[in-house]
């Protein structure tokens, strides 16, 4: 069944508009070093770059249009793709045929980058070219390639631009000549997942079979020779491609093991995620129910074990990685914005193999929370980082909370999330529903429209609804019948319950693995769904040594948090009531309308601080106050200040 | 007045015999790469050394005896110092004919490295001639130098080898010459303070002012230029000697501005340790009110602000340093052991300028925890870092938490903790009392000879007790009359009272900043002083946000811990009960011959690992319990396991 969706709502709307008019032409005039922006590292590490982008500038000059050298990671080139494939996408949304030209321009110029066998990277065009695939680990090669592929294609299904795919399909086919089983060609991978992801997605628009295949060498090839990535170390002449990676261990890239042997999330959170999110395609477009069982192994591990309540994933700075179950500092953890971007992907693929709830909720966890927070509401500073508690003053004066930033910088020296978060949110329709024959599953409760076609035959979902404002959703079925059989409803876990009316008449319908089904669905049809949405308080599992005796607020999708500029200074003396009910408010309202959380809790005076460090009998006095909490996802937009998800509770 | 004092006490006793018969030897095989040792990186840096030590050889090499190249740190020397003070100390306890001669036979092998100007740094001798004093920031030239002169004057003072002290009165004179204010002298100090405490040491030797004068040199010429190590970086030829340094700011070195700007503790521990404890020598010897102002202001500002209940300072293991005021994470920190041994040297000079019981109060802290915490009771395992909160399996799967150690390792890359903690022990005599003229004051506890020579008269002081398993304390003055005016005795802040009798009556004594003084003393009096040792419940400040809702257990000077072998696994989910009276119990006697604490507490009955990792009613159950808690310092010796010093409270 081919589809095709479109949101019209407020909320991602203005979202969708945020990346159309502020982060596209912004990371425009970034990447081509146009805008004065003022770069931070993302932690303190002298080795990250912090000179403006170069990114395009590279691409000139392997292009042979300037003479110079590349500047930046070797993995430059991909925020450029990563750029590309947002415009794609928005393009998609609001065309616009001046930023159609400037992009056609940009893929004039990576062709021209592209060597004559399809090779594409300026790093090792202009730097190494000797050195090509031969230090994988580090070398980002295939990861930039997927991006440029992903890219592509994006680009290619919306304006129908043949260079972009032609570039594309080239690049493709130079990895197949390199990679794969067969004598002479590289048994091995690129330290980074992504060209899994991307020659999925080549297969699913040229129905060739080899760039499934390929996708496959490399999910299955991972692992199998874990001494691959030092194999080659030690045959590379020449110093390292990115400083300290040698330092870390095989689960960095995920190489320990073969992935059907993973059974916990190891290493780089990011790569994990895509090398999941690939495999989970995989799974399904192979119709494989092993490697389906492999995701569901780490699916679980990740939200059963590790995962922030934030949607956040990694643990720790250190390889930006995952560490161990139930390992969850909220002041010193990672959390990055791609990754949540990916663990969105993930979820996606995950509800293509099997329509269950829990993947919407948790692509609902991490949307809605850590991935939108990596941006600011002007749309041009942003998150790498994304902490659930921030005392600013730490974060400057600790130097292993360096990476926690209490404020988003213009632009980061690894600048990987902002054109992530912008291909995310400009595709954002695409995760809406999922279909599968004449099923249609509403997955997000995004007000928007869906154009169905089925054996000839055309039908049109339309999806009203304010969610998360209220919970009611209405959802029309308009066109042919014969093009929808069933219609099915994620119902989201931490709902109370909800009322389902079909033509304004209630149904009982019982949800199976948080999905309500109604069938016999005709042209006309109305479907009323009324999800309900309270206030609810979080604990974690005891296991998690950090939020004893704590309680995380939200409402609907959104998670909340407390910020200094509502609650006042040292949130940590602030409690909230364990019998108290928090009431929802529009008083102030945050960007998309989302209104905030008002609590009756108490503050723990604070200790003079004359008083001594430690003291045997100490004065402990509680002031009744209010407690403020607002979407996490919007914390750090009026200045720096003290912020934290998880609250004591007494 | 001269005055010389010896221990005969049993808990001290014991640790300065694990100095002689275990520490001494071992350290020497160690440094003399004659053990079979196992050498553990002290964080996940492979620039860290981790072969063996090679710190004799190194001499062996620059005395022409061997050939080879150095290895080792830039202040791999230093080691053998430290060592060599510790010998001197133990010495003076406890003579053995064959363990001076192996020093006499060191102290020449260091005469023969020494060069004919008295520069003497086998690093710099034998790899970077060129390059002497060129690169202060990094290399240790003048730290090293400082401990030698420390170590010979302990040597010299019991032993009465000549050489020992001849090569530093040498190496403290080419310092002289390179070093001061005149035209051609460098206007400069070195990266790591000591040498401003070993030249005070030498003018109290000597009372030849040069070398005071050289010590306020350097004390106050730090800061004043505060780019003197960039500038000598900008035109310092070469690596840099140390990985990572550069990176620091001039806070690690407390470069920022003038120590009599400086009002708070900054940097790295050790070095800001050190500069105090020279500066309050400084300040008593000079009679410098001002100097000791300085001191008090950085006193005040780590002891109220800065300092772990345990006697740990440096807050953060990037830089080993200070953070900020109330940052006292539990489970990343550094409390690196030669930090708290550093203290109790501070410590000691605050007292010999001022009086005032607090000075001793966190002297005991440093001492009986963090300070002897560094080594195991076997002698042959040490400690670098000494945290509050141990969870084995996040410090080996956490890398933010590699250098949190769970159990103490058989040496070190960098070993400058083992020998610093074996100097401290094995002159621990030297601060049980501070004399003034003709007042005494018995500040620290322990059973113990004080032997007294004013004005050619004799006196002797006896002190005899077990505190603190008992908080009584026998004082018995003997010999001549006159020498001994007042004796003054400390009473600890936190105990709840004490009782004074004389000759067996008791007298109303009040104390004064925590200082009981008995005036008009007689020989033949005897002073017996009942402490109250109770058992205490200590709670932080509340700006510490680490330590809310916990407390933590101490009895006398001990700090006490839960530890997983008496408590099972999971010390996050144990909680004392607010009302519970603790119990002191020996039943199971640590080393030493100290008790246990017990306490009802409960535990939270742990979520089933099947349960969700966020729920919005998880059953909340608790058991009750026994808690057993033990001395801190004795944590680590049954194995590797969790242990926790603050405990949730309800």
């Amino acid at each position: 069944m081919e589809y095709k969706a479109s949101i019209t709502s407020d909320f991602w709307g203005k979202y969708q508009e945020l990346v159309r008019t502020e982060m596209i032409p912004y990371q425009y005039r970034v990447l081509s070093d146009e805008e004065d922006v003022k770069i931070e590292r993302e932690r303190n590490d002298r080795s990250i770059p912090n000179e403006k982008s170069h990114a395009i500038e590279n691409f000139r000059i392997a292009a042979g249009i300037t003479t110079g050298s590349h500047y930046g990671w070797v993995f430059q080139d991909s925020d450029v793709y990563k750029w590309l494939e947002a415009v794609a996408y928005s393009l998609e949304n609001h065309y616009d045929a001046s930023l159609q030209k400037r992009a056609d321009a940009i893929i004039d110029l990576i062709g021209e980058a592209q060597e004559d066998d399809g090779y594409l990277n300026t790093y090792f065009t202009l730097e190494a070219p000797e050195r090509k695939f031969r230090l994988l680990a580090e070398s980002h090669e295939l990861y930039c390639a997927g991006h440029y592929i992903e890219a592509a294609i994006a680009y290619y299904n919306v304006t129908g631009y043949e260079r972009a795919i032609d570039i594309a399909y080239k690049l493709a086919d130079c990895i197949d000549r390199n990679f794969g089983d067969d004598e002479n060609k590289i048994k091995g991978t690129d330290g980074h997942e992504e060209i899994e992801i991307a020659l999925m997605k080549l297969y699913h628009l040229s129905q060739n079979e080899k760039y499934m295949s390929l996708a496959k060498f490399f999910l299955f090839e991972r692992g199998k020779n874990p001494d691959f990535f030092e194999e080659q170390r030690q045959e590379y002449k020449g110093k390292p491609l990115l400083k300290g990676l040698e330092d870390f261990p095989k689960t960095y890239y995920q190489v320990h093991k073969p992935v059907s042997e993973q059974k916990t999330a190891e290493g780089h959170a990011v790569r994990l995620i895509y090398l999941c999110t690939a495999l989970a395609d995989y799974a399904y477009s192979a119709n494989d129910g092993a490697a389906y069982g492999y995701c569901v192994n780490l699916w679980r591990n990740i939200v059963d074990k590790r995962m922030y309540i934030t949607g956040g994933i990694g643990s720790t700075v250190i390889g930006e990685s995952f560490t161990l179950d139930y390992d969850l500092p909220n002041d010193t953890m990672y959390c990055e914005t791609c990754a949540s971007v990916g663990l969105v992907f993930f979820a996606y693929n995950m509800l293509k193999n099997e329509w269950n709830g829990e993947y919407g909720d948790i692509m609902e966890r991490a949307l809605y929370n850590t991935a939108i927070a990596g941006v600011a509401v002007d749309g041009r500073h942003f998150f790498y980082v994304n902490p659930l508690e921030v005392v600013p003053e730490k974060s400057k004066k600790d130097p292993t909370k360096s990476h926690v930033k209490p404020v988003r910088p213009e632009w980061l020296g690894c600048a990987c999330c902002p054109p992530n978060l912008a291909r995310l949110v400009a595709s954002l329709q695409k995760y809406i529903y999922v279909t599968d024959e004449g099923d249609v599953l509403v997955n997000l409760f995004i007000k928007s429209d869906l154009k169905l076609e089925r054996n000839g035959k055309r039908a049109k979902v339309t999806m009203d609804t304010e969610y998360p404002q209220t919970g009611k959703v209405y959802i029309k079925i308009s066109g042919d019948d014969g093009v929808i059989d069933r219609l099915a409803v994620r119902i989201p876990a931490w709902s109370d319950g909800y009322i389902v009316l079909i033509d304004g008449k209630e149904e009982k319908i019982k949800a199976d693995k948080g999905i309500a089904v109604i069938e016999n669905v005709y042209a006309g049809m109305i479907v009323e769904v009324d999800i309900a949405i309270g206030i609810k308080k979080w604990y974690a599992n005891s296991n998690v040594s950090e939020n004893m005796g704590k309680v995380a607020v939200s409402r609907g999708p959104f998670i909340y948090c407390m910020e200094e500029v509502d609650n006042g200074k040292n949130l940590h003396l602030l409690y909230i009531d364990r019998d108290a009910v928090p009431e929802y408010e529009v008083y102030d309202e945050t960007f998309g309308g989302i209104g905030s959380i008002s609590c009756k809790g108490s503050r723990l005076k604070s200790d003079e601080k004359v008083k001594p460090l430690y003291m045997i009998s100490p004065l402990r006095e509680y002031e009744e106050c209010e407690l403020r909490f607002i979407p996490y996802f919007y914390w750090a937009n009026r200045g720096e200040n003290e912020m934290r998800v998880w609250v004591n509770e007494r």
